[in-house]
């Protein structure tokens, strides 16, 4: 096991146990990775393994081509679509894959999480998006690939940057976000389920509940994630 | 006691204790059993003991019958389904029953469980099945015995192996889970609930939410389970 | 502090200190109380305090007409509807009240809870009754008197006996619930949180829902409490 | 670092500390502030910091007029919306802002909390009020500023006194609650969660759910909060 990997090892871990103790798996049905973008690598949770028997030393180094670089246990299913992810985000230092409860049932109703609030608005100004299923020949082919670009299509389709919007929705399947560094992207992670909870009961509570208004997005937005943010230390 | 009984006594025991812990029960609202094909027996939980007063000593033997073999206690009240499944079933080695919130409300509703994402296909790739109510006079007779063959007879109407299908509801009662042994069998209950809750969720925020497309289903499915399968170690 | 009254005590405090435990309560929203029909008293939790700060020696002595008989602080500000009922139910031994969500939540919609299932017959045989609301003339008056007797019209009305039917809905109020002693009037109360979560969902999935058939309720009601029953040690 | 602060400093830790034990915040999404009116100064939350690194030091002090007078760090983004409040209000000494989920959920639907039953009576006689959301010119000026002149300028025009009324949802936004101390404005925010919950669960059981009759209002209120109150010690 080499050494030049033990930084992205243990933030890896670090962020994988922090799963379950959010409430965001059941199982092994979620995974966090964490990137060295010098090295062009990125250490991520074995395929299956149950968090309460994870180490460390068991994170699996794999490039961003999708290949194991280090490391003796299988990686993730959704390995390639972390590789194809940060093969084209230079700034994303980490990505989380779960099946989160409220915001899993939004990608199964393959609907965008409408921006409702301001706890939504505090962290993107935009409906959180819900990529369409693949087609049938993407999904026969390499698929875990294919879903990684199905993320990018979204985002161009959608005209949204990864560094506004950090959260997606894969149409019938379930969530992924991703951040600066895996810390982030467990946070954010987190953040989405609860919108998507918030969302789900806003709108039964008022089914012609209305978007946010636009003066409001920017408001909460920009108070803590632009130039002139007054948020945190 | 005797000896031979206490590898699968052990067994049922350590996955009884998963209930509560899963969230799966109320008080004694639940039952797992433990079976060894060799011996053509299984351990099971004593009626309305509840959890924290369990130990393994306390798991009653019953054979595929629904004789009692050995142990102190009266078996669970749901003994006579079991017997019923493993005398039909070669390759369950553990069953589960437990009134878990979601999955019990889609039984009281009558409904199958509809395959609306991949976390259901990640395990099997049918709707779950709710077996209807039995007719009166199978109620009145050997009530328990009878839900054995009602769950049979379910899989067979619906063409499903239960190899293929380890869970189904049972009409206005309640889930059963199984599987090659018990802590599969408990494992499938906690995903049940889980669907069954998405499942849920995804219905409210659209009435008119579709069937997973067979190709996301067959690969979810064969990812983890077919000849080519790349989950787990 | 009178020794005779030492046992109703200790088992009125276990009993309260259940009720967090059971997610039953938010701070002090709610009460048990213990009776000796002997004496004709009941210990009941005094008014306002928090639970944490709860001790057997808190739990106020009140005889069967409402008149604190013995201990230093105020009781439950609810202590006459208790009364009432012990007064008329020689063979009720402890009473609870909380404001649990579920169940509260069906009172506030005036609404029984219709038995969807199982877990419902196993409990009892009839729709949980939803009490209406108190005249105004009664509200006015001595009104936790009059809650009581609200609760003794009700089962009444319906034709229902308190011995097959143990908990109740005062409507737009909130539910109580009662036992052969104050251990079961709490395990009633968490039964019915959780038959009324069930039925809730129940409608929710399926808005015609229909009642559980009568050949099932019987055979679910009579194992666990009839004759011939079969549940249990 | 003043000793004439440290007994706001406490409560305001103190405070804040219950939120996520209550489950009311995720992350550092919610506030307390816990003033002393002779000071004319209240000790707020530092934004964003985690509640587990929170010590009583970290609390920032700030006068009524919105500026910091002792402290190292940042106090919270929505501290000018405190400072207003106090300003107007000498009998409050504590001001909660969270995110809970249920009652933001109202927030997001634009939509006030009908009092639907005595868990609500228990604590205010009126609707909880939903004060809408600002219009451009004041979101896009001193937002926060504005936000605690939005909440005085709703409870004016419903004609409730912040003695009566100690809860508010901002439109869009999220809960404010207080009261004359920090443990209330705190206790106060766990009962508008359990009441916006309770009140979404009667809606949906019942969609034309009636609002609690006045007469028990009255009677309920009173019983805790009117001149002969009977309720607590």
């Amino acid at each position: 096991m080499k050494k030049q990997y033990d930084a992205i090892r243990a933030a890896a871990y670090d962020a994988n146990m922090q799963l379950p103790k959010l409430g965001l798996v059941l199982f092994t049905f979620g995974n966090v990775s964490a990137a060295d973008h010098e090295q062009r690598v990125f250490a991520i949770k074995p395929s299956g393994v149950p968090y309460d028997e994870l180490s460390p030393a068991m994170m699996v180094i794999v490039d961003f081509d999708g290949n194991v670089v280090d490391g003796a246990l299988r990686p993730s299913s959704d390995t390639k679509t972390h590789a194809v992810l940060y093969n084209h985000w230079p700034d994303v230092g980490g990505i989380v894959h779960t099946h989160s409860t409220y915001a899993t049932a939004w990608a199964q109703a393959l609907s965008d999480i409408p921006i409702f609030g301001t706890t939504h608005a505090d962290h993107t100004t935009a409906d959180i998006p819900c990529a369409p299923p693949m087609d049938d020949q993407m999904i026969a082919g390499d698929y875990e690939y294919q879903t990684g670009f199905q993320i990018l299509h979204c985002l161009a389709e959608r005209k949204l940057s990864y560094h506004d919007m950090e959260m997606i929705l894969v149409g019938s399947h379930a969530p992924f976000t991703w951040g600066k560094d895996c810390r982030k992207a467990v946070y954010n992670s987190a953040v989405l389920e609860s919108v998507a909870q918030m969302a789900y009961l806003t709108r039964q509570i008022h089914p012609d509940a209305v978007r946010l208004k636009e003066s409001l997005i920017r408001k909460h937005y920009e108070r803590k994630h632009g130039p002139h943010s007054y948020y945190g230390q």
